[in-house]
């Protein structure tokens, strides 16, 4: 491990440090309070990410979709958090992986955030947001995980309406959702005038119905949307599919550093 | 062949009789005028066909999918085309069928079509609408075929439209269109109050871009789609794949009469 001189950071109760198995990246995680899922590490490796500019990450959790953005780009990168607990888990991370002049983390509320006066729109907007409906109970989670999994605090369409506030015109909003969602995403990104432009389904495994969907979408672009091949996850003998390997183990596609070939 | 009594009737000038490989099916076609294609087909089997009751193809061409339709299901099916040629040549194949009393062809434009004044609801609607835009170009086809293929004479949006208001509660749309309207589909179905419910996605190949989509969608539902596993047409060595051939040459799911155990 790189010796970022932030080794002294102190893990909270029920934290622990985890590898992000690329550019030799750790996260602070907790199963109590929040650990980051398949969905964001697909996201992070969908987005078309460019290679400057502003991005901002929505409903960011505990950072993992900057900390791995910043492999694939020189962009500034930010993060919003809405949970205390969950943004200073990020910050921490950050700190430890030497990225603070890369990554900058909010905290606070998307309905009520506002980019800086002097530079407020951004390139790209990425966001796994809370993908349960308030009419969905699971009583056992935390405080934290319901924030993050249920739209307690923010909505579908607050993600969207606000991502169309603070995107450029051609600039790009990259999410991970639950497939069965995807009527509401088309339209309500139709509504304000975020075109999608490029969807990806993502299956279990070949024969199953998807159950989350990557979809990226324009701001004020012409309609026409291409489908990407189907994501399979498991091969049939319940291993992931080469391509879920190369996401989880392989080298980031843009910013190859050779540091993986033992991997 | 089975003997229909209509034996006698006369193909009309580049018209030939084609087999539709499924309960001795024959239609009229026409390389200058109408052929159906693999799209027609894929919707005949994708749609959640209601037992009894009253099916309407739109742009129904030569009448290939109310022909495949009924043997599937007892309902009365009826077709709308706005083309007398290809009116004709549906009422033709119908007759050769012997399908007089099971499949109705109304000639008219869908934009000013009225159901009957005493059944004015219909359980499901298919279509399989003109592809194109009025933009693009594509000057080699005859008048027949440029109706059937550009939004010459009906758009996406007149398809819905219609259907939004023949359809009864509960009623279903099936559709196939190109893969990229999908942005188009979605936003219009939930303009009109047709919520998407189920969508399959057609690849040419493992590992390439959907070209088409199959969404059924239902009158006044709830939100929540399904969306079914990828359909891969071609196998890496240029045949159909297995459910292709199922499809093309299989048992209709339905109504299995046994008459094509050797194919």
């Amino acid at each position: 491990m790189k010796e970022h001189g932030k080794e002294s950071v102190i893990l909270q109760a029920s934290e622990r440090l985890d590898d992000l198995l690329t550019h030799e990246l750790r996260i602070i995680q907790s199963p109590e309070v929040f650990s980051f899922s398949m969905d964001a590490v697909l996201l992070a490796r969908f987005a078309t990410v460019p290679a400057k500019g502003r991005i901002m990450d929505l409903c960011t959790g505990n950072g993992v979709i900057p900390l791995l953005l910043s492999t694939r780009t020189r962009a500034a990168i930010e993060g919003l958090e809405i949970q205390p607990r969950l943004a200073d888990m990020a910050r921490r991370s950050i700190a430890l992986n030497g990225l603070e002049e890369r990554i900058r983390i909010h905290e606070g509320d998307l309905k009520q955030f506002e980019p800086d006066a002097d530079r407020p729109f951004y390139e790209m907007i990425t966001v796994n947001p809370p993908y349960m409906p308030l009419t969905a109970g699971e009583p056992k989670l935390s405080e934290h995980q319901a924030i993050a999994r249920h739209e307690l605090a923010c909505t579908l369409e607050d993600v969207i309406a606000q991502s169309a506030r603070w995107l450029r015109t051609g600039g790009k909003l990259a999410m991970v959702h639950r497939a069965s969602r995807l009527g509401d995403i088309i339209a309500l990104m139709r509504a304000y005038r975020i075109e999608p432009k490029r969807i990806r389904l993502v299956h279990p495994r070949i024969g199953t119905e998807a159950n989350m969907v990557l979809i990226e979408a324009v701001r004020d672009a012409k309609p026409d949307v291409r489908i990407l091949p189907p994501l399979i996850v498991y091969n049939e003998g319940n291993t992931y599919c080469q391509e879920l390997m190369d996401i989880y183990y392989g080298e980031s596609p843009q910013l190859k550093d050779g540091s993986h070939e033992d991997q």
